[in-house]
C-alpha cells in the first residue's frame, strides 16, 4: 500500500474550497488596488538572520529553518509577509518612496500547528502602508479592511479595535512583580477580573492604578470607550493610547466607517505592533479572519525607520465564514419541513 | 551596514512587474475555468519519498530537501506541481473522478539556478487533464494552451509540437552504443547533422535506421511533417508517435487551432513525458513561456494508473514577453525622429 500522505499538519485544498478561496483572493486584490495598493511577489525563502530582525523570540520558535546544502546559508520559509515587505521597503527606497501602499497574497508556513486545528500553512492576503504615521493612516487601514470585508461578502463581520500600549501601560502602572506579568495577561485574555484583583494587590504602583487594574477586563462592549476615558484619567499612561484610538475612529467614521467594537483590554499576542490594533471577526470562522495594527518600530530594524500600519486576512478562515454563511442562508429563506 | 540580501538566487518582484504578473495570472485562471478546469491549492512542502516518485533522478538533484526538526520527516519544497496533482488525484478518487480537469497557480523552488539567469523560484500556472488518453484530449490541451496565450496577449507566440518517443525510437533503432547516447541527444539539441552522421556509423541497428538518423535534426520547420512521414517509413518505431501527433493536430485544427510548428527531433529534457509534447515560444521571453505534454506513466507511480496530459506556463517568462512587446509597440506605431 502506497503512503501518499503529506508532511504532518499540511493539507491539500480540494476544488470547491479552492475555488472559493481563489475567488475571495481575487476580490481582495481588486479592493486593495482600488485604494492604490500595489501588489508584490516576494520569495518563499528568506535568510534566517533577516527573518530574526522582524519577529519576536516566541514567533521565531515556530519558524521553519534549515541550512541550504549548496550555499551553507541558513534560510527560513517565510512565517509572515509583513517583515518581508518591511525588508524590501528598507532596502529599495529608490523603488518604494514613502508613503508606500503595498499588498500581497500568498502562503506562509510555520514549523508546527500553533494550536489544535490551526493549519501550519496559511494563505494570507493583506496590505501594508509604510512610512505613514498618525490618525489619518490609521483611519485608512480601518477603511480598507471594512471595504475589503464588505466586498467579499463578509459585511456582517465585526471589526474590533484596540491599542497595543493601552493594557501594557495599565499593567506597568500597577507595578506588578515580573513573575506575575504572564498571569496578568492570561487573566486579561480570559477577562477574569477576580484574578486581576488578586494580582493588583501584589503591585507596587500607584494605588489608583492598582485599584483600576481589574476594570481593564471590562473595557469592551457597549460604552467601552466611555469607561476607558474614566480609566485613563486614573491611569495616566493609558491616555495617549486612548487618544490615538479615538482620533482614528473619528476620522474613519467621517469617511464612512460603520459600527466597530472596541476592546482596550485586548491581550492577543501583539508581536511587532506598537499602536492601534484591530481584528475582523466573522460568524462561522474559527478565529479572526483579519488582524492588523500599527508597527512603528519594525521598519527601523531594517534600517529605514518610520511608522507603518497594515493588516492581513486569513483566506481560509474567511472562506470558511463565507461557506458557512452560504450553507446557512437557503435554510433560513426556505425552511425544510 | 545591514545586510538585507536574499538567499542566493532568489528575488523580489517590484510593483510594476508584480502587477503585470498578477494580471497575467488572473487571466490565465479565467481561461482555464472557461474550459472547465478547477483550481487547486496544494502545499508548499511534500514528503521527499512522495516527490521522488514523480521525478527523474536528474530532476531530483535540484530539489530543496531538509529534515523537519519537529517530526524528523524528510520533506521537499515542491519543485514541480504536476506530480503533486498526480499524487492528489491518485489518493482522492472519491473527490476527483476521471477525467479530472484541474489547474493551479503558484511558485515552485529549485536548489540552485538551473542555468545562468534562470531564477530558482518560478511562478507557474497550468492545467492537468487526468485519466484522459488519446487524440481527443491531446487536442484539448493544445487548444487550451492556444486560447490561454491568445487571451493574455501572447497570440503571436508559436506553439511547437513534438513527441517524447519519436527521436527516442529513432536513436534506439540506430542501435547506438550506450556511451554515445548522451552525445547523440546533445547533437540533436544543436541540430548537428554532422555529429549524428558520425555517431550513426557506430550504430548496430538496421542500416536504414542508421542511414536515416542524421535527418532527425531536420524534422522541424516547413514541411517537417512530410519529411517525418518519409523518415517514419524507414524507421518503423517512429510511426506510432508520428500518428499520434498527426491525429492530435487534425482534431485540434478542426476545433480552431491555428498554425503550429512541429519539431520531431525535439530533444529538451522530457522528464515524465511519454507522448505528445509541446511548448509555447514568444518573442522577448528568455525561454519557452509554456511547456507541456502527455505523461501516461506518472499516475501509475502514485497508484491510480491512467493517461494524462497537461502544461505549465512560466508566468515570469510570459510577463517578460508581454513587457517587451509593450515597450516595442509604441515605437512601431509612432517612430521617433
Amino acid at each position: 500500500m502506497l503512503d501518499l500522505s503529506l508532511p504532518t499538519g499540511l493539507r491539500d485544498l480540494l476544488p470547491d474550497h479552492s475555488a472559493h478561496l481563489a475567488e475571495l483572493s481575487g476580490r481582495l486584490q481588486q479592493v486593495f488596488a482600488s485604494f492604490g495598493y500595489r501588489r508584490l511577489f516576494l520569495p518563499t525563502l528568506e535568510r534566517l538572520d533577516v527573518v530574526e530582525r522582524g519577529l519576536s523570540a516566541s514567533a521565531l520558535a515556530d519558524v521553519m529553518k534549515f541550512v541550504e546544502p549548496g550555499s551553507g546559508e541558513v534560510v527560513a520559509i517565510r512565517p509572515d509577509i509583513t517583515p518581508q515587505i518591511a525588508r524590501l521597503y528598507a532596502s529599495r527606497p529608490d523603488a518604494l518612496p514613502s508613503p508606500a501602499r503595498l499588498c500581497y497574497d500568498g502562503p506562509v508556513l510555520r514549523a508546527r500547528e500553533a494550536r489544535a486545528g490551526r493549519p501550519r500553512e496559511v494563505y494570507q492576503a493583506g496590505v501594508e502602508l509604510l512610512g505613514a504615521g498618525g490618525a489619518r493612516y490609521d483611519a485608512e487601514a480601518l477603511l480598507v479592511l471594512a471595504k475589503a470585508l464588505d466586498s467579499v461578502g463578509l459585511g456582517q463581520a465585526v471589526i474590533e479595535v484596540g491599542h497595543a500600549r493601552f493594557a501594557a501601560a495599565a499593567i506597568e502602572a500597577a507595578g506588578l512583580p515580573k513573575k506575575a506579568l504572564a498571569e496578568a495577561w492570561d487573566a486579561l485574555a480570559r477577562k477574569d477580573e477576580g484574578v486581576l484583583t488578586a494580582l493588583a494587590a501584589k503591585g507596587r504602583g500607584a494605588v489608583s492604578a492598582r485599584h483600576a487594574l481589574p476594570r481593564l477586563a471590562g473595557l469592551y462592549g457597549d460604552g467601552a470607550l466611555k469607561r476607558a476615558r474614566v480609566f485613563a484619567r486614573t491611569v495616566p499612561g493609558c491616555g495617549p493610547a486612548l487618544a490615538e484610538v479615538e482620533a482614528a475612529l473619528k476620522l474613519a467614521r467621517r469617511q464612512g466607517l460603520g459600527e466597530v467594537a472596541v476592546d482596550l483590554g485586548e491581550a492577543r499576542g501583539l508581536g511587532y505592533y506598537t499602536g492601534l490594533t484591530f481584528a475582523g471577526y466573522a460568524p462561522g470562522a474559527g478565529a479572526a479572519v483579519a488582524t492588523g495594527g500599527r508597527y512603528d518600530q519594525l521598519l527601523g530594524r531594517f534600517g529605514r525607520p518610520g511608522p507603518a500600519i497594515g493588516f492581513g486576512i486569513d483566506l481560509e478562515f474567511a472562506t470558511q465564514a463565507l461557506e458557512r454563511a452560504a450553507t446557512a442562508r437557503p435554510r433560513r429563506a426556505a425552511p425544510r419541513r
